[in-house]
């Protein structure tokens, strides 16, 4: 198994069935660095535009259609001392009227200490002044070519992944994405010093990063929508709207799981969800919100 | 201050204007047993029918409109050794063309050792043989009269509280719920021995306990939607359909209390919850869905 | 079959299970005249508040749990010269960015010409110079006491009707609703002289009216949501948010309705609205909105 | 001006920015046969697969980012005698809980008299024995590349156009979609021979046509979603879900629109739409719903 140093000369704003930036051996392990959501690089320099610039694709030998290319997410090294948010919460996600009440849209800059592995915001905010957070790196936009040829804005998703800001994406967490095109055509960018929960003022702290991340092909895998693991958790993701429609597909691919890989069938899957079924949300900010349907591997045994 | 025992003659499937079962001071405790959600009681007789039978309403001495009822869930003792669920997912909670392959729907017993405080299925079903939960007691149903002298189901939910389903509605948290009627009127029911996010098979383990709680009268409190306290948390609740519009009530009376005691102005208070808001979700099984949102005390200073 | 002229002492803010006001004989006829939206009679005078201030509830002898009320609307002839409506579509209609650029909230007052039957803006509004409406009057607010004895805000709709603000719910128009307590309990209000699809300012032109229904009991009906009819139409209603849901509601009911009377089964059903459904909204300004699945007679032969 | 003549050598299953088919210049008239929702042609040889197999791209000259690109719809002539629909409604229409009765889903086969212009079941279907509806034109999935370099699949849709299925889009229909591509890349597929609102079985009467369109460029027009003109009404279209976003791209299209061309501000089009608009669903079957926000022209005198 080898590592490669994967350097892109350009940047694709779209996941989509573009020309490989590189090609690797299923079960390699690659490492690169990502620029911020605008296009800015770890030195501050733009080198291309918005939304979500990805670096990618990168072809894995022996992906096909039908297969999950499984995505380990190794490590996630921050390489810039700045970060950058929107200042005010997204108009959708507060009641319509109270819109109007809103201060106008700004950008702040927050310090990121990569000794510390802390974030706080570079200029004081009355009320936040002991407001310092713990890194807590993650990849707001990952995936694979959609089915189709398409080409899909990375400001948004659906069952190849994209533009889909959980929390959970971060080192330690395996995520499988189900492969349309050959070879899978991974990308990758967008990566957050830090989010709460559904990106709620439109950005995490936005910053670069150098990522590690090891892409193994499994044959006939039978996803639709992208799964994850963690230590602890198992968890599937929706992408739609409204919410009520991303939790619908979160759920229908963990009981399509429990029931192939846990050996549950739709009523020991009901029994089990309903008592113990986490979710948790992605973005409610992008076209499309993510919905994260996650439960305790504690409570499963796998079959499989 | 007083303990009342308050042994309910009538139960309600309502919450609303109605004539008061039990007058307290402000700042009283009342110890009450509720009976499950389609009417039966401890000792499995059935008392009345659903859905959710409440105990109440109890008027509160000083509480006027404009004001918030507090509510201190000071303890929960499950009062019977077996609960029951639904067997299956609701359809809405999966994609539509799903549904066509779910099993009927039938009901399932749970056995709660009140000794070890765990709850499990009395019958023993395929890959959940080990499947046993500790006991988390939580009010799926409760709240004050709503306004305009309405009388609301209590299989749904509103600004007044109600049908919620959310599982830090446990011992140990507070409510405030906004007063629209004198007295409050205070309603309170449908208990479950342990529930999932999104109460997704449309219960929890429902069976019935002896509830203590302090009702205290907070006078012109400012709220519009239910809020919540923890040892650990603050949180604030929305009721409606789809979750999309559930998100934005919490999300908004998040921002006015955050102003009003935490001292942080919508620029402030979007840094807060953009980098560490945690969503919840209450039930999406009901006419209206519950979504909290919700924020470590370790984040904020109190100004009031 | 005796013509009953209502002069209502009291109105109400909620449709449910009040003392009646007036008994009538099954198939029996009510004139009676209706308040504005807030509360102002025909000659300018307060008389209550809003919401919707209800004139009822009429108790009709013999109608019970499960039969359908029948209400022909006869007529409704204005009673005043004047209407007022918002000035500014709601936060809700619009992309929620775009609420920050909304002018303040006010209130228009219109001129009714009871003689030439047409309506128009009191003060000149600049490129609205010649917009003069011909009177197109309608029911905003009609139905029935819910189920559960639940008393249900006039800002709101469900299963019972409610605050529906459709425009085909006028003069010649017949509608049914189903009965969920003994005697029907029917209330009435909230009249506009003409109103556009979705009521998206939240008003539609808001005057009195001297209304005339027939109602009539028409026993174990089955249905669910309410139907109506026209000299051209049959049409079902469904009140929930968001539209997908009321459209769900519609649909459904439309279909038990087309199996019931027309004999048209699952599959000669969907042939027939797959092609010739028409779907019109109500409001989507309450906190349910209203949609109608409407059906020309033309394609239809009555089976029973 | 000229009227070319386009035979297509490949159909696409997205709307990108694929290489040009054909290259005209602005203000000209096309001439193509549409192959029908699943690749089937006029003489039922299967020539592609769907979903919704595009003719296209065709390069405008002068078309630019900024531009709007409009098309005027002048004539669908149907090429074939049978067309085919499915033959139950989707599970997404109907409430989740009857999905469970719904029969299994099966394609139904129509006659088109192309003569006497009606299409009608080519199998007798009991209760509509009589039922022939007049052949109705409409173009389901037409527009423009995407912006970003983007390639979205033909079953759903965008600000670009795409897969709307609204009724009003047939002949004598002029159309403007906003121009992100250079030659603004014009797509046109799947036409029905009549279709219900909603598209709820999921097809309209699919089938062939010669379709004849004049495509002209309007330099620098300010449109974020598609508009249309009929003979009688001016309006605007939203692509999203649920129904209320759609609803609110559709009005917020349309306020731009009466401000731009109309004179009218936000109050003075508020005046006319609360009292006058009219929506119309496209479908409510696809990825994203469509909605047309549509006003009668008699109301508006044209400043621009």
């Amino acid at each position: 198994m080898t590592t490669h140093r994967f350097i892109p000369t350009r940047f694709h704003n779209v996941l989509g069935s573009l020309a490989p930036a590189l090609h690797i051996p299923d079960g390699d392990t690659v490492v690169t660095e990502t620029l911020d959501a605008i296009g800015f690089d770890k030195d501050g320099i733009r080198r291309t535009s918005g939304p979500n610039p990805m670096n990618g694709p990168i072809f894995v030998d022996g992906a096909e259609p039908g297969d999950a290319l499984k995505v380990e997410i190794i490590s996630m090294i921050p390489t810039r001392d700045t970060g950058f948010t929107r200042s005010i919460v997204a108009a959708n996600v507060i009641d319509p009227e109270t819109v109007r009440d809103l201060p106008p849209r700004d950008v702040a800059i927050w310090a990121i200490d990569r000794e510390a592995l802390t974030v706080r915001l570079s200029e004081p905010v009355a009320g936040l002044e002991n407001f310092v957070l713990p890194l807590a790196p993650m990849i707001g936009c990952f995936g694979v070519a959609p089915s189709l040829g398409q080409a899909i804005s990375t400001a948004t998703s659906g069952e190849y992944g994209g533009n889909m800001d959980y929390r959970l994406f971060g080192p330690g967490t395996t995520v499988r994405f189900p492969v349309s095109a050959p070879g899978a055509l991974f990308f990758l960018g967008d990566c957050h010093a830090v989010q709460g929960d559904g990106e709620i003022v439109g950005t995490g702290v936005e910053t670069t990063f150098e990522v590690t991340v090891r892409l193994t092909v499994e044959k006939k895998a039978g996803l639709v929508w992208p799964r994850g693991e963690t230590t602890e958790d198992i968890f599937t993701i929706g992408n739609a709207r409204p919410l009520d429609q991303a939790l619908q597909h979160a759920t229908s691919e963990m009981l399509t799981w429990l029931a192939s890989d846990y050996g549950l069938d739709r009523t020991a899957a009901s029994h089990l969800l309903g008592q113990v079924v986490r979710y948790d949300i992605g973005n409610v900010f992008d076209p499309a919100y993510t919905m994260a349907c996650r439960v305790a591997k504690k409570w499963l045994v796998r079959r499989l």
